[in-house]
């Protein structure tokens, strides 16, 4: 009976990664369908894992949200964006990768909604938070390389120039997503490429 | 005892606009306090209003939200906005006003956020829709003027650079609820102003 209890623990153990997954992936089907769940067990109840077994791999809803993100998102930049890729150039590759997840956006709407809610959302608003300093920090990178290169006028504040680039991407989704016969968000942003073009050895305008 | 009644209903019904409008001072107090709530009846608790003549005004928790942001909103330009106020400055004065009033800004962020569900939120849907359309239409009348006098470049399309410019002042002013310290509107809006510029007779730069 011990030893039963013992294998069925390890099974169970080496089956959890697994199980999460399945989770974290049901979940972001849930939300794209239904919207986020207000509770951890009505999303429990949603996508028909019990309350106690969600409790197992996640300690709140909060947690579970920023797992299901973590999982998905695509708004961080990919190995693969060298240095002389423009920071608004990064961003519109992300919301190109964001379009393919449906209810990804309306994830990430959801949890810097609740990140701006001081005591109510911890580890939602220290993850939203690290999240925006590690973005803008890559993209203010991108528009100083742009400087050293000369394409980027040297009076532009290269922080500044990055809130700016991932206010206008984190926007510009959310109005697409709205009105998409109004909104285009490769076209906006390229607008604002022409204030911050890529480093390179040649201007771009 | 029927002319008692009358008096009574025709007492409330003088008083009902005044009530209406204490509700929602109250209901945008708690918003700044303790986020937006989940329900009519959580709010309601919340506000020390019962639920029965909340739903008097209010015929759902959408219905009341929108209410309540309307009254408070500093989105919309004033009346004050002349033509050639530039786009930028049109939202950096409403990002101005918006600062102060405390939950105003978490109160957008739900809407929005709550808007991308398209079949869970009708109400609030169409109004976000129809402010974002509204907003859009009146900066990109903005950007046509300085195209016209010579200030934007022609090649600029007035209604991509109006999207641009509202998702810029949106989630300029999200990123810096979240961190003060390391963000600031005016600053990046001024960035974008360079090359949307006010109309007028004299290039700004």
């Amino acid at each position: 009976m011990a030893n039963d209890q013992a294998e069925e623990r390890g099974r169970s153990y080496r089956k959890a990664p697994e199980r999460r997954a399945q989770i974290l992936l049901r979940a972001i089907e849930l939300f794209a369908e239904q919207g986020v769940g207000s509770s951890l067990r009505a999303i429990g109840a949603a996508i028909g894992v019990s309350h106690a077994a969600l409790r197992y791999y996640f300690a709140s809803r909060d947690e579970l949200l920023v797992a299901v993100y973590r999982e998905h998102e695509g708004m961080v930049h990919e190995p693969s964006d060298a240095a002389d890729v423009s920071a608004v150039s990064v961003m519109e590759k992300s919301a190109e990768r964001n379009r393919a997840i449906p209810g990804l956006v309306e994830l990430y709407a959801t949890l810097t909604t609740d990140a701006l809610q001081e005591h109510h959302h911890p580890i939602t608003r220290d993850f939203i938070q690290e999240r925006f300093r590690r973005v803008r920090a890559d993209l203010a990178e991108r528009v100083r390389a742009g400087q050293r290169s000369g394409s980027i006028a040297a009076d532009i504040d290269a922080d500044d120039a990055a809130a700016l680039v991932a206010a206008a991407s984190d926007g510009l989704q959310l109005q697409w997503l709205l009105s998409p016969d109004d909104v285009d968000v490769h076209r906006s942003l390229a607008i604002l490429e022409r204030l911050l073009p890529p480093a390179g050895p040649a201007l771009m305008r």
